[in-house]
């Protein structure tokens, strides 16, 4: 399965680090196959990650997160930076295409070749697919990207959140987003560093607005006032405002050394997350193939062995098997 | 800390199947403080367990889960049935008043000893949460309840999704929730069985239940029609046509011979849910107490070791350390 990492103007890893696009391109395509070759790459390519600046946008489907991106891009190539967008696709069988069509706007970029974009659809286990994201972020990191953009829906991502890589998260709203404004109120969303809402035009975009200040002021103060804008991206309304604040939220946190607090946190975090990841998919896989395991289950279906006891065996066995 | 399983009147198991509440109630305790005289006693009452009625109920914070499980509560009391109640509450520093002030309504049932009602608190990890609320209504079926109420807000769940152990899962929205239908429409939010749109006086009441039908339209149809029901808990008004509907719902899969298969997948899911939640927690325990794991993660955060390569490290000393 592995490709050959290497041509005649040297090793794949050294044509990514020259900010070869299409080195980077099939670098992410080796850790998206989950190629061991993609893993060593990435090892080999780590030491010369951290310089890129990496926001994550977020938000409910809908609100026009490629849009904004698309925006963004604009804006930024404008200040000639290098941009890499990452946009993680929480695809179904149900409406795939829906999703897919949301993203037409960052076309306008495909002839670029300083914007490299790539879209990831989850295969199987959102776990896997966000391991492969966190590397193929590393690896446009790595590239030379100044900026590197992600994006993915704001709904719990099981084992490692993509959007915990980043310095800066923003959370893009519309009007109608009521249940995003009740999730931040109640305290089961996080509160990201920047807040856009977004379609601008809408009638109750102000009202929107105002809740979302009406809940960030009940919450404890803090030394960064997060900053609630308004967009209208199919329009590049408002998007200079998101750049500052973008900048400006960058230096809070370099000025302050949270940076590399952040880093150390979400770093540490992020190998937890693949370590779990990859016993849930080691586990996985043994249960389907061990006849034992099987049989375990069966038990457990029939009320004869409780689940948490059932557990417990399966991690037994998948110790003495090692 | 085993607390004494045995009194006067028989073991705990037993005055747990005898549907004694004080009983029940320590019973719960013990799972919730990850007492190991808690797993045996879900282990020894495993058996009995399969008799309940389960029925999840989901939705975004603010709905009014609460005043919906009470009202159904007075319902189903009406009929003469015992019913156990178990509330998930994710609880965060940031406003733990709010959700718990939501949870009024249900206090119409305390007096009454044949509603057993619960509220589980997140202590840090959701995971392990997630474990003792699955063993916490495996012990209210195990004590004869009829029906068992879960109640969660609608956020990934982390290993285990409590609201994957009902038989019949019903989603609260109200007007507003925008963010809500928009992740139905785009598959990243599973379609429940039973859809409830709470808050009917709402002047857009009508105008949800036309955007959720028009959803549901477009995917694949199914053998179940999901019935939409307009509620006002709060006036107790809709709750006859939603009660219906669960009993119609459980009648459909036991017709169907969806309902051992769906529990099937049910427990099968949860005891891999367990296992992974165990090592989470175990790993995380160990990077937390072992001096290596630490110099290894600060080699990560120094960018010298790459987050999966420091993954693959912490799993094989795992299985070294066991």
């Amino acid at each position: 399965m592995s490709e050959p990492t290497k041509t005649s103007s040297g090793s794949l890893a050294e044509r990514v680090a020259a900010g070869e696009i299409r080195a980077l391109a099939r670098a992410i395509s080796l850790v998206e196959n989950r190629d061991p070759a993609g893993d060593r790459l990435v090892a080999e390519l780590f030491p010369q990650t951290g310089n890129a600046r990496v926001v994550g946008l977020t938000g409910p489907p809908g609100v026009g997160k490629s849009t904004l991106i698309a925006s963004i891009c604009t804006k930024l190539r404008a200040d000639d930076r290098d941009i890499g967008v990452l946009s993680i696709d929480p695809s179904s069988p149900f409406t795939k295409g829906a999703v897919l069509g949301d993203r037409i706007r960052l076309s306008d970029h495909f002839l670029d070749p300083r914007v490299f974009i790539r879209s990831m659809a989850t295969r199987g286990s959102l776990g896997g697919m966000a391991e492969a994201a966190l590397q193929a972020a590393l690896l446009m990191d790595a590239a030379g990207k100044d900026d590197v953009l992600l994006e993915t829906v704001g709904v719990g991502q099981g084992e490692i959140d993509i959007v915990d890589h980043a310095d800066t998260v923003v959370l893009a709203l519309m009007p109608g987003s009521g249940d995003s404004v009740q999730a931040l109120k109640a305290g089961v969303m996080e509160i990201p560093d920047v807040i856009v809402v977004n379609k601008s035009d809408h009638p109750l975009a102000d009202t929107m607005m105002r809740e979302i200040r009406s809940v960030l002021s009940l919450g404890p103060s803090r030394s960064w006032r997060v900053p609630v804008l308004k967009t209208e991206a199919a329009k590049d309304e408002g998007i200079e405002a998101l750049v500052e604040a973008l900048a400006e939220h960058r230096s809070h946190i370099e000025r302050e050394g949270s940076l590399s607090e952040r880093r150390g946190r979400n770093l540490r975090a992020e190998v937890l997350g693949i370590a779990v990841a990859r016993l849930r998919r080691d586990l996985e896989r043994r249960s389907q193939e061990n006849p034992d395991w099987a049989g375990l289950l069966d038990q457990v279906v029939a009320r004869q062995i409780d689940p948490a006891s059932a557990a417990r065996q399966l991690l037994d066995q998948t110790i003495e098997d090692d």
